[in-house]
């Protein structure tokens, strides 16, 4: 968990749908190394998959898939109490549609992220990241599978081994954080960090000393490959401006985390 | 258009979705070389499709996709006037989302069918054959594509030269044909052929000779790689069994497309 | 809880969707008294709508909604960490549509039965009985609300009373009880009552004596306005027959719920 | 088609979806005496039709359904062959959803009005009229119809007839028109007016005068019972309020079509 001299930007992009447009794609891609797709269950559609890959290759951003539940209505955040079966085969389902977009270009897919409510389940069932981390197995592409940064990194460690998948841990920059390491819930004020500088200065730190200020003002031990910020609104998009900037200027690379990891 | 000694047959199948069984999958895959299997739009489901690519893996039969408009509550059946940039997605995003399925099991994808309306629309509007084949080039998996054999072989030659895509002729056991080598409509008399021993004898005629009887009497010459049969009904079941009998009676082989085309 | 001489007979029925057939409707419904016919969220459409308040006229048989998750590939069975506000959409949205059909065949709906995982979660969260109950108040159509018979009687008594709802207490003729008068889970040796003459013995001693034999062999009291049979298979159609011969011959009236509560 | 000194501003409203948000709904519901809602099949859902409902009920905006194809990829706007008996059940079902929301803020629903390739195709195949006035006859609430000014008015009035339902006919505000009172294709120059005291000067004509310029400088007869307008960009409403005040300012009465019909 010591320093580094690079790192990755990730961020949730090509969730419009139909007539429907939602998040600053345009703007966000350019400045971010990895984009996690919506494949078409709680977001996105064919049309808007294939925009989405020929804007990261337009302007060099690994793609990757970002997997949900089949809950359009609910944009994948309600949980769904569905089999680890199912679970596999809903991720391997849009893993393989997005696979599709990405070869047409001549890409090729890098990572998986699970989606909302698949994502913060599988924290309190770590069957669900074992599902994922098979699907991705048996694939057979290398992808990487992208988890958050903190206190359930042995046992996601644990499945990276058993099923020969590479995880990536990502922090976010515009979140408080516990002194175990986990996220401050949203209902807890302080929760959102709303200052650029801050939260720059915050992601600084982690990547030179592998450290963070919680909540509380300890600073705890926390490493990340990957830094996940947001393109839904003008003020995310200036925060990841505000990160590319400060990490220039302090001679971090940042890359696609395929390129170290 | 002489003389053959194999034939692949294939079957729509992996039409279940849900809590909905359709098709009697276990028995008529055992008797097929090929499967187009629905990948989630028109019909199937995850759980479905990996059932199905298990069942096609058990049994030798080489899988391909069966894409088809996004309408479940149609069965694909009904014409969507849908752009052909919104075809090419559609389409991509199935194979693909099969493809992860085939690849799981170790198997590649070995052709493409489109289903329903997809199908006969694309007979209307050769655009439609282009948007699939333009997608199956740009996949660059070589898969093959499924059209039926009759009147417009001359363009879908075309369209697969223009894009370097084989294209596999179907022939369907169970129907009378026109003069013109197109389908005698549903609506007409004598349009179902349900003598079990005259579809066979249709099918070994076609093979031996490059012929078929039209409706009209007429002897007319019409060739094929594939014969399609069905496994929505028991009766369908039978006839693909005496059509497998009557080809091994008369030492025709049975094969994939893929192996000889 | 004392002696009746009449019952009604309930049934989940307008399971089908598009091409897809589940259920024996045109067996079951003239059995029954009162369909609970699925609204196109989980299971149905509105064809198989149109049809099944059509059968359910013409067979004189009470029809009612039976509103479940927006959850076609899980058959809504799957639990949907939905909001309050959520599910009171997704019940008056349901109960909307098929009030419809009613009202083009001079029908009015007489009940609404919650389905499959809503109907389970609320008996552990009963802020969605109170739900589906302001819902039906908000809608004056003085529609009755069907629960199971057993534990939750008096909570449920409260939240009719609160939104002036009636309730209509539901039986399960081929289910074992405990002691508590909840169902034995199905997971238990014993759970599902196979043997027709016994089923429809308890059916009578329920209606007649308002107790039930528990899985444990002690008589505990139980009380029911409706008996759910099933018609989803055979067997189930004939336990149908076998109840409607007992009832017949015990001089106890098969009426819908809606004439007697 | 005289003078009128009152009419009724119609807009496509309720169009969200989930996560989704389309339409200034806040800013044009205050503007307009009619709103189309939205029935989830092409857009909205259940809690978007609450939400709509609730701003016309505040607003004294009279409420009516706005149902489409099942296409909420395609925004209803691509033609699907769907048979009379399906579109009568898809109207049926989507009215029927509606009304629920509506009956829960004590009001009722006003008018029907066909969407996007919903509305296109009836007027090159009338039977698509007669469904949509059958099912709104057999719902038996007096619900007026609402069709666009022009060619085929003399068949819709005969649909009107035969169905024992009213028809109100929709004049659009921004739009050219040919010498036919057809509608002059977006594809053509001139199609749009953009000019917000134009569009203002032609409604004030087309109520005092029944009468309107075509795209070739003639005047024709045209009579109207509704203006539409719409509220899904800032240009769209600030036309919609020049529209008003120039109403006002002429002493034209802006009323709900079922006060006048």
């Amino acid at each position: 968990m010591g320093q580094k001299n690079r790192i990755d930007l990730n961020s949730d992009v090509g969730e419009s749908f139909g007539n429907y447009k939602l998040g600053l794609d345009e703007e966000v891609i350019p400045l971010i190394t990895s984009a996690n797709i919506a494949c078409g269950f709680h977001a996105g559609d064919p049309g808007v998959m294939e925009k989405t890959i020929a804007l990261a290759k337009k302007h060099g951003v690994a793609p990757g898939a970002h997997p949900g539940f089949p809950d359009l209505m609910g944009f994948g955040r309600r949980n769904i109490d569905a089999t680890f079966e199912e679970i596999k085969g809903y991720v391997a389902y849009q893993v393989g549609a997005l696979h599709a977009f990405a070869a047409m270009e001549g890409l090729r897919l890098q990572h998986v992220k699970p989606h909302g409510a698949l994502y913060n389940m599988a924290f309190k069932n770590f069957g669900i990241w074992e599902a994922v981390a098979e699907v991705i197995s048996r694939l057979g592409q290398n992808l990487i599978l992208v988890a958050m940064a903190g206190p359930g990194r042995e046992r996601l460690e644990a499945v990276g081994s058993k099923y020969g998948v590479r995880i990536a841990y990502e922090f976010f920059a515009d979140r408080a954080y516990n002194r175990d390491g986990s996220l401050v819930s949203r209902r807890e004020p302080g929760a959102i960090i709303h200052d650029r500088d801050k939260a720059a200065e915050r992601v600084l730190k982690l990547i030179r000393e592998g450290k963070v200020v919680a909540i509380d003002g300890t600073e705890i031990p926390l490493s990340a490959d990957t830094i996940c910020v947001h393109g839904d609104n003008p003020a995310a998009v200036m925060l990841t401006k505000k990160l590319r900037e400060t990490l220039a200027g302090a001679g971090i690379e940042v890359a696609p985390m395929g390129n170290f990891l």
